[in-house]
């Protein structure tokens, strides 16, 4: 079986959760990693989900990003059909701003493991991250370019606060 | 295609919520109402998962009791995959007494429901009086058993307190 | 005594409540099943709710659609006046944005249960899917009915997200 | 009509309630206040609980106590019923430790008011203090014997902390 | 010493809490029961508190409706200082919703106890009406007018909700 | 007017308190600080508080440690007597675990500051330590004795951890 | 080495911080109290972190006032590398509403104290008057300056309610 | 610079943490993964914390697993001062079971990951079998015994619940 996905992907339950997500696809791009993006609602698409998540490894994906809201379960469900590694963005929900999305996704059963960033945009955004120093770890190029994102991450910080008074 | 199912299924996630579970299978005994018990876990046993929702229906199966804990996937996964109704039983976990377990099954998506019971025991006990309550729609004598039921439930309760004390 | 209500019926605390139990009566009115909805407060009508729950089975209502929010008695206390199933909707509170409303419904006691579904405009949803669900039990035409309407959500969930940037 | 009854009644929801609820009839005795416990369920006896609620006042009853526990409605619902003042006691439940207790009680809707005191024991000491403050604004002898037992009270705090090692 | 307070007092720890307390003396209005509306900061006026909370029973106050956020001790404190009921609101606080609001005010220690109502607008309405329900109980004329509130607010409740729609 | 005190008071609630608070007592011992532990309680001696907060500048306190549990009004209150930094620790509580007490003692209005240490045993200590660093900004033995204490500290943190079993 | 910093510091984690930290240095300037503001990031400057708090004492800093919001590491890593009282301000986060801010700030574990204040502007005001009583402890002219200004609060507050309607 | 350390370190913030992250040891072990296990204090030893971390990568580690409680800063500390992947397991505290230790270790900000797991035990174990999955993406022998591993967990999940009555 030929491989040609890039190495991660970025799933996610519906299309209102891009806006969350795109966070994470810009990241990737900023460390000029590949991704695929795809919506997968583990409710609603349960199937595709099986289809997607039992065959990720042999497409070539190297780590699965998956967000969701609510009683979100695709990160756990994908993480229980893969063995790549997952990492789960809790998107913040309406009622509860997130904090159903964060237990259901981080609060999983010994054996099915799903590393969990923080809700919301910060969440996205730091799991291209943890993907990245992942590939990282075998990608001595990516690994420069990550090193240099924290560099000028750092630097950005400025010394002293500007009132933003006109 | 044959039925032989009886009308009732309870699942949970592993063996140490059967302590919970087993006072569904203990009031539905007690309106003498069928059932079958079984461990499927979403997260450890997807595949046979998938397989029993599917099939739930075909089966003859007519209610799903699903009982979980923490990252409670169980209930709605199934419920993503039968049209069946489908109850959840918050199991109470060990750090967050069931917030988590709640959580991850009420908060379902439009779409896809679950009917919720309450954390613990209690909800395992409500979960098999409200599938009894639905098969009774259509079964006068378990109508009649469920009113019985309820009426002694009622008579149980005695008018004034009396104090432990020995 | 003749039977003539249909076999639902969707009652809520108050007018307020509306805004969200439209949308169990919506989603109803797609799978062509019959409702009637009312205000019936438990606070404030408590004799009109009385009424209404012990009466109801024998007005020929099947399944009972109950919203409310904060300290959300109604589903409870209907269920506690009627052998009928009953489906709670906590309806989303303004200062605990129906944490009150949730707990309030779910956390029945054994003895009385509640099917509670998801905080606000999904849970409505979602007790009117659930409604049909076991509506669909007994009608073949509305089983397949309702397997066509969760066909048609699935096949509405896009493969890719759509940037929404104009 | 003769009025026969105590001016306090303690209602509550099960036997086990008692535990908590039998400090605030310990508390009433300490000021001499007559009270009646009684066990209503809201849940199990709804209809003893309407006939208590809506004739408490004609009974002559001047003050109710109810405590409950989980989705406690016994407060609640007999305040929808009577015009006498209602105290909600929170009784402590297993899995959430009476915050869905409390959250049950107090959370009332704009129109019918419960007076909720802390979840459990101290709560059920404090109905008890409450009710006698409402009773002794009317009773001289009475609020002489709650101003003794507040100045017992803070007779009794001792000024040091004592070591408790042996 | 003269008795010319009128029966119940409102107060409040500022001036921003005065748009939620507005409802308490609007209800006392519209129940014809006097009141006094005083800002009294626990925290910022101290010693205006212990002279009001001392002297509040010789004033001539009845009942005491005490609102404030955050970490809310004025309705607590006021207990401790006078023999009168006191009835504590929790103001809806900016960052927590009026969680630290209420259990600052209800999770009062056995000895010292605050009735305490719902977070907010619903709160200090009802605060009023518990206030007005003990009053009554000595004063038949009041009590009518009660009853006749509580009527009107039962006939208000329509019967079906109405669509919003345009 | 001679002043007498130590530099620091602890102050608590009730003699339950003192099971936590003896680790402030410990924590300043060890530091050779002196200090004078009393029982004030904000509701039930109410005009000790008065009396003590407000004298406690002149009588020569430096820094006030008040430790309390639930609706926990004595650190609060005492900031709002005295100008001396008041540092807060909430006792952990029997039904909510601290939480209750934690918010009423952080959440305080602009204008009268607590410093809020965490939920029980710990808090104690470093109510402690804070206190001891503030002393010690004009007191260099004191300053080298804290030195001296943090670095056994960080000495006695091993590198390995040794399995503790048997 | 010479000692020219001013009494106090107020760190924050990042520019966003400002809007709420600005009220801990606008309290300082009316109490004519120096400060500098900077911008130290735990997660993005760890290294700036750390070269300023251990420098902190020895550049002449009495106190340090430290904003973060989230998983807000900053006061309790200053705490740790610094002998110096630190008071910690939770930032109001996005998601949780600075829940997440306060427990990461105000849960330290014995032996690393950090003073924590409310949430968002208040906390920022309290932890610059709670800086100020610290230091006024040996500045007699600041003390009274912070006694003015707790006497021009007290003197501020209005006795009775004003409309707000026009 | 030699490279000698194993792929894997497992710190944590106490010797008494020990008792949970002995798990993800155990764990690691079972898959014949090498690592070493350290005490390392965010808090108590900080300059030991930014020793291992700036050192991690050069020292040949691929993965840090960081278990902490309460205001648990190692993990996202650890995170900030390498660009290794981290991963973080909140140790169940005593007060608020690890709430406070959840929030503190995933809602990190964008910028800085951390890949967060349960909390308590599960969390330890996932911890393991993620930083398995990750090395595996590169070690096909390791990848080939991890999937051995879920498939014996699958294997040994019963196909019905055993009544644990003797």
């Amino acid at each position: 079986m030929s491989v040609t996905s890039p190495p991660v992907a970025i799933i996610m339950g519906s299309q209102s959760d891009w806006e969350t997500m795109k966070n994470a696809a810009d990241t990737l791009e900023a460390l000029d990693v590949d991704y695929e993006a795809r919506i997968i609602s583990a409710h609603r698409t349960p199937e595709r989900m099986v289809e997607f998540a039992k065959g990720a490894r042999e497409e070539g994906f190297k780590v699965i990003i998956a967000g969701a809201g609510g009683a979100a379960h695709l990160p756990g469900m994908t993480a229980a059909l893969t063995p790549l590694p997952v990492f789960g963005v809790p998107v913040q929900s309406k009622a509860l701003s997130g904090q159903d999305s964060l237990l259901s996704i981080v609060q999983m059963p010994a054996g099915i493991p799903v590393g969990t960033l923080a809700i919301g945009k910060a969440g996205a955004v730091n799991a291209a991250l943890l993907a990245a120093a992942v590939l990282a770890l075998y990608d001595d190029a990516l690994a420069e370019r990550l090193d240099e994102w924290r560099r000028r991450q750092s630097a950005s910080v400025a010394d002293y606060p500007l009132d933003d008074t006109p």
